[in-house]
């Protein structure tokens, strides 16, 4: 293609709006435009990578079985109240109303569409597994769109939703879903971090998030300096710094726990500096309430009188409010996504300072385990090793000391709920934990029976018998891959595509483009196409300089320069994106070892 | 693919809805299912056609120089504001409100969008002309969504808008696009009917569609049978069914004009009757009402008076109401369409009975062109012939006798304003025209400055002054271009899919999957998939005749039955979806013989 025709309109300048690299780059190399705030139009040259990200998607699922289709954008709400989403996603969901006052979203994601199709195909357990998707388009209303298109309003996803007799058929979609999401992010030259939602320790997984590396993620992660652990520090866990043998027998050797004077002494950090030890010498408790609590509490302290109620119709049971006390030691801190997974519970925060004086029957300072009866008492494994400590004393300006867990008080649970940190010790190998931020790229999950429950879905097993499916998900943002691509692949001139999802890979720059010179510039550029390469060939009446910047900004993987000089000795100049200087070569060759060298990243890539 | 992993629901019974049989095959062969009344979803095998008829439209258009690229499908309800279409659209244009109350609509097209971007980029004549597109969603709240995809409320549109500094450039893409949209819809075994919207009768023409036959088609056609003429019944012209210059002369032979007796004789046949004479003998006078007229009346007679006003911001200025007299010969209807067109008015309707008499002095029957000085008289062509006529008299229960045009009366315009029928001759060769109903699968229109000048979009010419370019719109509804190549393409058993759009192209039906028959099925299977084809291996536990009817049903292009006794001697049984009976053959030669069929057919498409 000509560049002349190319309508690749390249920018000096960004709006003010655009901080990070990949959204300034696509503004600058003329890739996308805004329409308004987190809605970007595709230019011919973004639209290029963009198809070619959506290729070796669609690839690699059809590669794993999965079947294509086509749901609509705007969904009928009628399906979102079925599966109980209407009410419950939230105002990013955009909600419509057509002219007759049917109700309506911009799909967000299609479990629902997905699920009603399957319903009324589904007969016998003959048809499963059934792996079904799309790429599509999708809309979130969010309230604070930024990042270009790394968190915009509309985006395309690639969703995929599978459908299974047992979960032993789920494992095997999923994992090879899982195999074929590393080949797609590998393809596209991106560096992903496979983030396991229960972290690898417990064996099995029901979720597993792909991550890229970025200033501006919403996630940190947990990674391990000696082995391939990572987790979302939401839900990591880390190795015992503690021998648990060793405290229980060290316990006997505890004297009888005693009160102390501790006057004003309410923080770790005062005591500390007034005791003179080290903060995990101290029993932490902390007062929680969480909200639509799943867990069974009817036997928890303090918890008989609690009522259970459903939020909405087809929602489980739940508590709607319930207070526990959290007890850590005092170096550590409470994760309280981990509390609130633990208590089954959609939140988990500190109780405000009248519910921690009702609670305890203290001013706030003085919490700790032992007399606190009427409440339950979830401890983090770390107390559990703790055989000497100092502890609040439900009263007013008093601890206790010589606190051995087991010995002197007891809890209704153990649970590792502690937030874990850089420096802390790798679950799997013990070597040394540090922290990224992260973006999502790609999600796969196991979803269990929750759509095809409330959508009603059946089948009839071997015996005859009507069975309810469970169901996978899998999404992979296709506009945040592309973004992550620039991301992980530019410099200070721009961008440097890899070969897979460059919109052009080679750029012919002829000096000048007229006689001689132009007529090799259009001879290399129809051998190169004709050999199944995109060749951009800039014909364009401008100084050179402009357009090696031009060729720098847009990152095109290799650049040919064809000269008057070089000409009549049958020579070019070549340079990789990445090389700093030109290299003078014969036309001939250079030709062979730009070819050679796509191949082979190509096939690098897939690898 | 095995078909047992193909998810291909086929089935017997059509919900009652599906009244047309593109929809009743969709549905039975399992191509597309129902979301709600007006959204379909694209099941597996129906997205596979749909993709390539995409395909052919892209490759296609990329052919002709546009450049693809994908503005969003929620777009901003500023820039339709800007056009005057947020207002003037109608109903159909689906306006909706995010969660911070902006308005968007759900894009049913996008001239809006692409104009707003080529505004931001625009600055030199040196960048165009520009050609750009999308393949993608649209949305159209249709209240009564019917025949299927045919039209639905969502579906996917191609949709082109090109940029001009002059009207030459603008008619060579526009060209350009015409020979593009033929050979698309010649791949996809499309027989279409390009009709003119001017009906070539003047030269150069400013819009033209693509119409297939249909039983269900929203417009007539009126076609040649000796030449390519075709229009829309709307718009269609034919030939002088008189002489115009004899009928000069013989106006010197007739006797002066006469008023007669026509007591209770107001209608066209019961003066023939009382008369005994064909209805080609009388003029017809009809008065007409006209509304938002733009053709200035200010020379009009009785028109003096009328003021001009704009009904919005940046529409041009119009007359809101003139009432005109049309006279056309007794055995022809004006054609209200071409009568507005003329009188660049948005409509033109009969006026009521009440406006009759005040406007013509008389009752209603007795209008006549002689001594109505006080209403503009538009007469067709056809009156401009006749040299003896009866006419009314403007007066109760009179007519005048003799009447001749030109002699005894003259008209304020002359014009083609006749309703054109099944018998009438063709204004290009003279052929006999007749009616077919069609629906409409493309368009190709020259919209000149209508957006560019609403949107203020300008760049500066080669003199450096500051210009407005001019636009083209070329739409192609993929759904819709699908649907007909079933209605084109199918027999009382299923479709009959061209290779070009086939899901698959061949089926393989072994007809008991196992032993060597089974693997030979699969070696065969793999042969023709290497080769390039989409192959489906019926891997099912059936009964032959139950795959027999799938493969009917789901129209794919060649069947080949492998069976025991054949394999033994290397034969299978091979069947185009044409032909009635299987053919016994060598398998080798099988291969080749399909091979070679699909090559040639799909280089005919191409042709």
């Amino acid at each position: 293609m000509n560049y002349s025709h190319a309508f690749i309109p390249t920018l000096r300048e960004v709006p003010a709006d655009a901080v990070i690299v990949s959204h300034r780059l696509m503004f600058r190399a003329g890739l996308i435009r805004k329409l308004a705030n987190g809605l970007f139009a595709y230019l011919p040259l973004g639209l290029r990578s963009f198809r070619k990200v959506e290729k070796i998607v669609r690839e690699e699922m059809d590669a794993v079985g999965a079947l294509e289709m086509k749901p609509t954008v705007i969904v009928p709400g009628e399906l979102w109240k079925e599966s109980g989403r209407w009410d419950l996603f939230g105002e990013s969901l955009l909600r419509l109303k057509n002219r007759l006052e049917n109700d309506f979203v911009v799909s967000p994601t299609a479990e629902e569409a997905f699920t009603a199709i399957v319903r009324d195909e589904l007969s016998s357990y003959r048809q499963l597994p059934l792996t079904l998707y799309q790429i599509n388009t999708k809309f979130r209303d969010e309230i604070r769109p930024r990042y270009g298109v790394m968190r915009s309003r509309e985006f395309v996803m690639k969703d995929a939703y599978s459908y299974h007799t047992d979960e032993a058929s789920l494992d095997e979609t999923y994992q090879a879903i899982g195999h074929a999401y590393r080949r797609i992010f590998k393809r596209c030259g991106l560096t992903v971090i496979p983030v396991k939602a229960d972290s690898g320790a417990m064996g099995g997984s029901g979720s597993e998030e792909f991550m890229v590396e970025s200033e501006i993620g919403d996630n940190t992660l947990i990674l391990c300096r000696s082995c391939d652990y990572a987790a979302n520090a939401e839900k990591a866990s880390c190795a015992a710094d503690y021998a648990l043998s060793e405290s229980m027998e060290a316990a006997a050797d505890t004297p009888p726990y005693e009160k102390i004077d501790t006057p004003d002494l309410r923080t770790i950090d005062e005591l500390c500096a007034s005791f003179k030890i080290q903060p995990n010498k101290f029993m932490k408790t902390l007062i929680y309430r969480a909200v639509n609590i799943e867990l069974d509490l009817s036997s928890a302290p303090g918890c008989a009188a609690l009522k259970r109620s459903k939020p909405s119709k087809d929602a489980p049971l739940v508590y709607p409010e319930a207070f526990f006390a959290a007890v850590i030691r005092g170096d550590l801190d409470v994760n309280e996504v981990k509390l609130a997974a633990v208590l089954k519970a959609s939140e988990a925060v500190l109780a405000c300072d009248a519910d921690v004086v009702r609670l305890t029957n203290a001013p706030v300072g003085f919490a700790g385990p032992i007399g606190l009866t009427d409440l339950p008492v979830i401890i983090d494994k770390s107390v559990s090793a703790m055989n000497d400590a100092i502890t609040g004393a439900l009263e007013k300006d008093t601890h206790f000391n010589h606190v051995a867990y087991g010995r002197d008080f007891t809890s209704w649970m153990i649970e590792d709920i502690r937030t874990v940190k850089s420096g802390d010790r790798c679950p799997l190998c013990g070597g040394e934990l540090y922290t990224k931020t992260g973006n999502e790229l790609g999600h796969i999950f196991k979803l269990g029976g929750k759509y095809t429950s409330s959508m009603n879905v059946t089948y009839l097993d071997e015996n005859g018998k009507n069975q309810k499916p469970i169901m996978g998900c899998y999404g992979i943002g296709i506009d945040r891959a592309l973004a992550s691509v620039i991301e992980e692949h530019h410099d200070d001139a721009g961008i440097i595509w890899p070969a897979s999802v460059a919109p052009f890979h080679i750029i012919i720059i002829p000096i000048k483009y007229s006689g001689e010179v132009k007529r090799r510039a259009d001879q290399l550029a129809n051998e190169l196409t004709k050999a199944g390469f995109d060749v951009l060939l800039d014909d364009r009446d401008e100084r050179p300089g402009v357009k090696f910047n031009d060729a720098d900004l847009t990152g095109i993987p290799w650049r040919v320069i064809i000269g008057e000089k070089g000409i009549a000795n049958k020579k070019a100049e070549i340079k990789h994106r990445r090389e700093k200087e030109n290299r003078m070569i014969d036309l001939n060759k250079a030709v062979v070892e730009i070819v050679q060298n796509i191949h082979d990243e190509l096939n690098q890539l897939k690898k």
